[in-house]
């Protein structure tokens, strides 16, 4: 998919706990969850990615931190995971040489900071140490921050949360240790505790944390993604009646995901309100339209979308919902005036936005309406979860 | 998914290495590729399969045995790849008394054959004693072969080929262990080592035979399976011609599905060859008319699909696809016509079959008819790949 240029994302991660400026950057929540004092908050804390490996027990040519996870390289989901931590300053990837410029590429197109780059070793360890040299350089031109705690990330472990690595900071100040490893149990403890003459301190990980490593990975990680990301719908109606099929389609669907947050917005008439619900948590819409499709205030919306950081990180999936009354207009004849959809569709998905249009009988008879509104919510699930390119610009019926 | 008792199949796992009657149970190339004497095939061969975990690790209440993947346990899949090799006399699941009626279940519904079940004990150790006590017994009413070689396999392993069970018989026979651990370098090994005072020997298993412990793995099992079952698609044309739309979209569909074995079938009007397209190797089905449809050949077809023990495995895909030049009939004219499908889907959906229905623009101008293919085929692949019931019963248009 090719997406041009101008449609990079002014802040791909936003900050998950508040501005460091604007007082703690850790939230008092989850200090608490990590078990650690207020008050130790470290000043300066940096990462450094090794990130040369060469995937050869992927079993593929690609390294396996730039295989595709839905159309975007593993290793811009880790970033992606660590620029969201406000109090992590700078990140620094080690790469190989040959995959410097590639790595330029991701950072500039998925919009990513706080980003630099230091040529990575033939093993581990000598990657980690030229990251770490990166941060200690005393050079007058060098822009990073000398830190006090260095975070070492695998670049293939994209689901690292900010509690786990608040914790490892914690751990790193209290028991000395001046780079630490997320990886229990590895050969970095072990030397760490071997030749380092310093405490260490296991950190327990979540299980999500695990590393991809084999083809069997790279599908969970797609899937732990998709749900993810699937975890969140908007649903916009054009009325506050709560009794409108809209707000109907909104119950049936939060049984349906029964774990997804489903927020609903009514559509204010003036259009100036579309901006609002364009959130970097959110990547499904779905727009219920009881009477024929307003064609602009469609339009508005996708270009809005377009032209906003999301689809670039994420496929977006948008469900144009129309309800109708199939014993007054056959779906067929609806469907031949929605013909529209297909060719919007094909422009949209061009930029990563993947446009359905979906029937729903709005029968008279209160059960076949909650059969219908049932169908609909497993359709618009599906087309959520599996965010298929393929089936974008179809119209459905339910 | 409901499915009635009459639906139970005659042989899920049909032998892949031909009947152990009509000749060696090892054919000469797969003994030749896992590294043994074509002359030294074991006698009696069982397997236990420990299955007592309570799955803690999933962080889900079902043990993660039971887990559905496709909605079918997790179990199944394993006890179906055991049951492939015909060379396994007997298989034992160890299983606690509170699944054993559970266990029971799920032989009957999938039609394992060659089970039995003894009771798990309080550790993965205490349950191999148990199968293996169910091997030795020597009861008159015992129905098992006392087996020569016993390898212990784990019931959340699916994906275990033919090569590598091989491959630890060949090893037992030549080390001398009367038991054999498929997990290499784990306790099972070492207490072999320690107590038994026998040799073992590692052998190596591929990247494929790991072990379901986390929620992440069931995603990547699913994705997996899904992959396998869409490796095979039979086309099914009315022609022999091979210029017919039918015979181009399967070209097509080569490139889309790149390591797909695409088979067509030209259909003898008789109908008479139905059966000979149903094997257990094939889940997806594309069935191209060039003009209208045929409803009773499609009827008989899904019937005899219904009857057949391939949608008690996996969910079976059928995409009926109809041809027509969209400047001549406009497709929601055509769609019309085809509301038959929805109702259709809506029946057999119940018997685990995804009937959809899909329009190709039979375009007079090539490279508008090369367009309609491409598409067609990406949405073939995205529901063949997906397998989403959500989906089946919609008319697609390409």
């Amino acid at each position: 998919m090719e997406l041009g240029p101008h449609s990079r994302p002014a802040e791909p991660g936003r900050c998950v706990s508040g501005s460091p400026s604007a007082g703690s950057a850790f939230p008092a929540s989850r200090v608490s969850a990590a078990g650690a004092e207020p008050g130790s908050r470290p000043t300066a804390v940096a990462a450094v990615l090794p990130a040369g490996g060469c995937g050869e027990r992927m079993g593929v040519r690609t390294p396996k931190q730039f295989c595709r996870v839905l159309e975007r390289p593993l290793i811009s989901y880790t970033l992606q995971a660590l620029e969201r931590v406000c109090w992590i300053k700078d990140i620094v990837v080690a790469v190989t040489g040959e995959n410097m410029e590639a790595m330029r590429n991701i950072i500039q197109r998925y919009g990513h900071k706080r980003i630099s780059l230091a040529e990575a070793g033939a093993t581990r360890h000598r990657s980690i140490f030229s990251g770490l040299k990166a941060l200690a350089e005393d050079q007058p031109d060098c822009k990073l921050t000398k830190p006090e705690v260095v975070i070492i990330h695998d670049a293939v472990r994209p689901f690292v949360e900010e509690d786990v690595l608040l914790r490892v900071v914690m751990a790193a100040k209290e028991h000395g240790c001046s780079d630490y490893d997320l990886e229990f149990g590895t050969e970095c403890l072990q030397l760490a505790l071997k030749y380092c003459h310093t405490k260490a301190k296991l950190v327990e990980g979540p299980p999500e944390l695990w590393k991809v490593t084999y083809k069997q990975d790279l599908y969970a990680a797609e899937s732990l993604i998709k749900e993810k990301i699937s975890q969140e719908i908007c649903v916009v109606v054009k009325t506050k009646d709560e009794e409108s099929v809209g707000h109907l389609l909104k119950e049936v669907l939060k049984n349906e995901l029964n774990c997804a947050t489903i927020t609903s917005t009514a559509l204010d008439h003036s259009g100036g309100d579309i901006q609002n619900f364009l959130t970097d948590q959110c990547c499904s819409f779905i727009w219920v339209t009881v009477l024929s499709s307003d064609f602009q205030e469609t339009r508005k919306f996708l270009t809005a979308l377009e032209e906003s950081s999301l689809p670039l990180l994420y496929p977006v999936v948008v469900v144009l919902v129309h309800c109708l009354d199939f014993t007054l207009v056959p779906p067929a004849q609806k469907m031949e005036s929605l013909m529209w959809i297909r060719g919007l569709a094909k422009e949209v998905k061009k930029r990563n936005v993947l446009l359905s249009g979906l029937l729903i009988n709005y029968s008279q008879d209160e059960q076949k309406l909650q059969e219908s509104l049932q169908q609909g919510a497993s359709i618009i699930a599906a087309l959520v979860k599996e965010r298929s390119p393929a089936l974008a610009g179809q119209l459905l019926v339910a």
